[in-house]
């Protein structure tokens, strides 16, 4: 966040910020990213549109903030002393009920970025950036630590391995990909890739 | 495919229904899975609607063959003697061209698939059963040879990499899962963790 943004943001507490945002994601559920629009969001939460431009800049960023907020916990650097509990304090990031709901709608922005390039240069920017960066953080400890070799050619991988197994579950077996099955994979697919 | 379909089909030449296969993908790449209409397919393609009705069904199972059609050749049972030969011989199926092509359609109907279940199991029965019946059969004969514990977990895994890697590279990176990024992916995490 811009420090200008931030002072922007500064006029809502954090609770009517969360509360906004899950307007918006209760909209996006309903109505699809294409059939949101600013007044919809200004009816369901009482602001002015006015106000909500004057907080976030537009639809794109409002949306890809919500998104961003989905988590239960903001986004700590957790270090466990180990890869496996590191990866494990990221999964448990979230709890099964916003995962459910975070991958439906995530689901829904993948195809609206395929037509709005503005939203995937923000959904970039904002989500996948520093989600990334919480990944290679985690690859870096390990690697210092000795569990992974710092040539291993998984570690290009680790993102398309994390995010690939997320969105193939929903999309092979319509199921969400709940913290089980993750760690489930995590066991089965990325430790011993890594550890390799 | 059943006997009943199969015979209807035979009405069409090989090269007709090729033809107007790559009609309505290049729709589909035009308006999307929800704008595309029977009609519009039979006026592309010159074709009568009660035609196009009588030879597929409908909407749902036209589009399905469509994508199932967009490989350079059939799949078939290669079998080369090695996993990685295996594997090679798989992606060597698809050309490049039609590779890019078939990511981004694939994209637009996995999000299509969220409001339309019909769809999803017309999708899942005809395309994703039987590409994973085909690395089913790629895994069983590395079994069988030795290049796999039968009790490796990662075998529960391998669509999830295959088809995560493909969609993550377009969601992330905005790029298409070229056969050498695939390749790469196959032999940076694929090999290593079925071997371990």
């Amino acid at each position: 966040m811009t420090e200008v943004a931030a002072a922007r943001r500064s006029r809502f507490t954090a609770e009517r910020a969360a509360e906004l945002y899950a307007a918006v994601r209760e909209l996006l559920g309903e109505v699809g990213y294409d059939g949101l629009t600013m007044d919809a969001v200004a009816a369901r939460t009482r602001t002015s549109k006015a106000t909500l431009y004057r907080q976030w800049g537009g639809k794109v960023e409002l949306v890809v903030e919500a998104m961003r907020h989905t988590k239960a916990t903001s986004a700590v650097d957790l270090d466990t002393g180990s890869l496996r509990g590191d990866l494990d304090a990221l999964l448990a990031h979230d709890n099964e009920s916003s995962m459910e709901e975070t991958s439906s709608l995530m689901r829904g922005l993948a195809m609206a970025m395929h037509h709005h390039p503005d939203l995937r240069r923000v959904f970039i920017e904002r989500i996948v950036e520093p989600e990334s960066e919480e990944f290679r953080r985690i690859m870096r400890r390990a690697v210092d630590r000795g569990e992974i070799r710092a040539d291993n050619p998984a570690l290009d991988h680790v993102l398309h391995m994390m995010v690939g197994a997320i969105v193939a579950r929903g999309l092979l077996e319509n199921l969400p990909p709940t913290r089980e099955f993750l760690r489930g994979y995590v066991d089965a697919v990325l430790l011993p890739v890594l550890a390799a």
